[in-house]
């Protein structure tokens, strides 16, 4: 599949409710890898040796075979908006995205694995999963990392772990990633709780383009911050067990919503369901907290017409680089907001019908 | 017709499209007159005196027989919803509704003309029309004036007029209010054209309850502030121009909104049809300004599922007095959001459909 067609297909997992999915989008690990002898990218001098060295883990990539159905991608081969497609569906990070030299992407067709090349290590190996998931994640990162090792010298030292660019992700390179849906805790002003439960164990809550992206609205990323001196079952751990409260003060919160604000609930979602079912204009943000409240109805069993996958797949369809594909043409800024309240009331009249 | 019956039964002409209807919800007309030789109501001593005056008003009002088809009720006989409903339908003051000591009024079961005795004045004569009509509306009054005159011995000074308990109404007796929906100039932040061209020759701006409601939202009343050394009909003259002038900036601005903006008027027109299909809560301020919106898309021709007069109706119905009365019991102020909601709901889903 070319990038660009990615938003006439959506994600196949998107609309799967992985385990906890009420509370949980999704679970992303992600291993940052170097090779022996190279300078880190952010050092590989243009444009010959970089180009050069590019081509290399291309190639690699394609002879060690970590996964069935891997295409590769390079990015300046890539429109703009197929970059921007990749970024929404989160297969390449917004730095790889935003970036220039060679660096490239290769991911399965399910969606589910990708490896981005000279991003801010020479490789990122990545697996996202719906809903909770971190072991079944894990393994198959490591899996490919397996394979990937048997054809690529590892940049690894025998005290510290494997080397990477930046000191933080040192040792084992990995970072766990639970994409959480918390409209019940902000509702009930107690996002607090998720805050210091976290920071107590030195877990990071960011917003879901992880670092450097603002936690708007209810949609947050808990992930861990330290990835040395641990084993990565150690760091799973942690992340297991804090995800598990969070999931669980969630759940609390709806529960007790329904018992003491039932109308006050049902009013918010019931709202959004109208706006989405009648608005011209909707911007980007609106556009979030509203398919959220009824995310949050579905769960709550307030509203029946669509399911939590058909939520998550539309969080995705409304963003700008998929509005744009889906129309097949560039819109300027101002004329989104009049194609993301079409789509929305297309999606929500056939439903309400 | 009991008052109690009201809610069950809007006014018949509520429903009327008036002159103008698309921006002037009605017009009414009142005479203060007071009985010679009579102090007035505020300095009739309590409770005998009063209470005689009010049983020989109601006799009057008996013999005269200013109208077909009225009926009189002394307001202390009545129950404080069904004042309080009298008051939302316009047939009574605030100041009667809310007052003490005897005093009472009659209307017509076509709830054009009623008759208020003993508020500021010893009788109020009042008479509403659908939209512009301040000459139909004044010569009803002048018609029972005359025909009251027959048997009451009006307080008259040759050189003064008619005398009044205060006296900005002394002479003529006689306000004009024309009661005007200005959703446009709100939106397009010209409300200000309004305030200037009424205040210039001497007219005054308020809420749709008239002395010290405030104009909430785009529903003003516009009224003659001075009484004296002036014809009615000079004084018709005047409101009728400004009145003219403030209906043509409203179809400009609803004009040019239309050609120049009319995406982001589509989007509040459809908005607030959407949360009227769908809120479970709504206030009394959101409700006005809900049903506002939509009154505006009917008269723009952007919304077609009702009338004009449904949305006049609608904006009655749904005050605190009307939905008590709907319902048939008393509701507790924080529950009336709810059985607002609900009776928009059944309106809104019942023309969806």
């Amino acid at each position: 599949m070319r990038p660009a067609d990615l938003a006439l297909h959506p994600s196949p997992w998107l609309k799967t409710l992985g385990p906890c999915g009420d509370v949980v989008f999704s679970t992303r690990i992600r291993l940052a890898r170097n090779v022996e002898g190279y300078p880190f990218p952010a050092r590989l001098k243009e444009p010959d040796p970089r180009r050069e060295f590019e081509a290399r883990l291309a190639g690699w990539l394609g002879e060690a075979r970590p996964a069935e159905d891997l295409h590769y991608w390079n990015l300046d081969g890539l429109k703009p908006i197929e970059r921007l497609l990749l970024m929404e569906r989160h297969l390449i990070s917004r730095e790889l995205a935003q970036g220039d030299g060679d660096r490239g992407v290769c991911f399965s067709s399910a969606e589910q694995i990708s490896i981005m090349t000279n991003e801010e290590d020479h490789l990122r190996i990545q697996v996202i999963r719906p809903g909770l998931a971190i072991d079944e994640a894990l393994a198959m990162a490591i899996e490919i990392d397996r394979k990937l090792e048997t054809r690529i010298p590892y940049a690894f030292d025998d005290q510290l772990g494997y080397l990477t660019a930046c000191p933080t992700n040192v040792g084992t390179g990995l970072r766990i990633s639970v994409m959480m849906h918390l409209p019940g805790l902000v509702l009930g002003e107690q996002m607090d709780k998720v805050f210091n439960a976290a920071s107590r164990v030195g877990l990071a809550v960011r917003g879901s383009h992880g670092e450097g992206s603002k936690a708007v609205g209810d949609v947050v990323q808990i992930s861990n911050q330290h990835t040395l001196g641990r084993t990565e079952e150690e760091i799973a751990e942690v992340v297991r067990a804090i995800v598990a409260k969070i999931v669980d003060y969630e759940r609390g919160v709806r529960q007790h919503l329904l018992e003491e604000s039932r109308a006050r609930v049902e009013d918010k979602i019931w709202r959004s369901v109208g706006v989405l079912r009648t608005a011209r204009l909707v911007g980007s943000e609106e556009s979030q907290s509203l398919l959220s409240a009824v995310r949050l109805g579905i769960s709550m069993k307030l509203y029946g017409d669509l399911r939590i996958g058909d939520l998550n797949e539309l969080l995705v369809l409304t963003q700008p680089g998929h509005l744009q594909a889906i129309r097949g043409k560039e819109i300027r800024a101002d004329d989104r907001d009049a194609v993301r309240a079409t789509l929305l009331r297309e999606r929500f009249k056939a439903e309400s019908n």
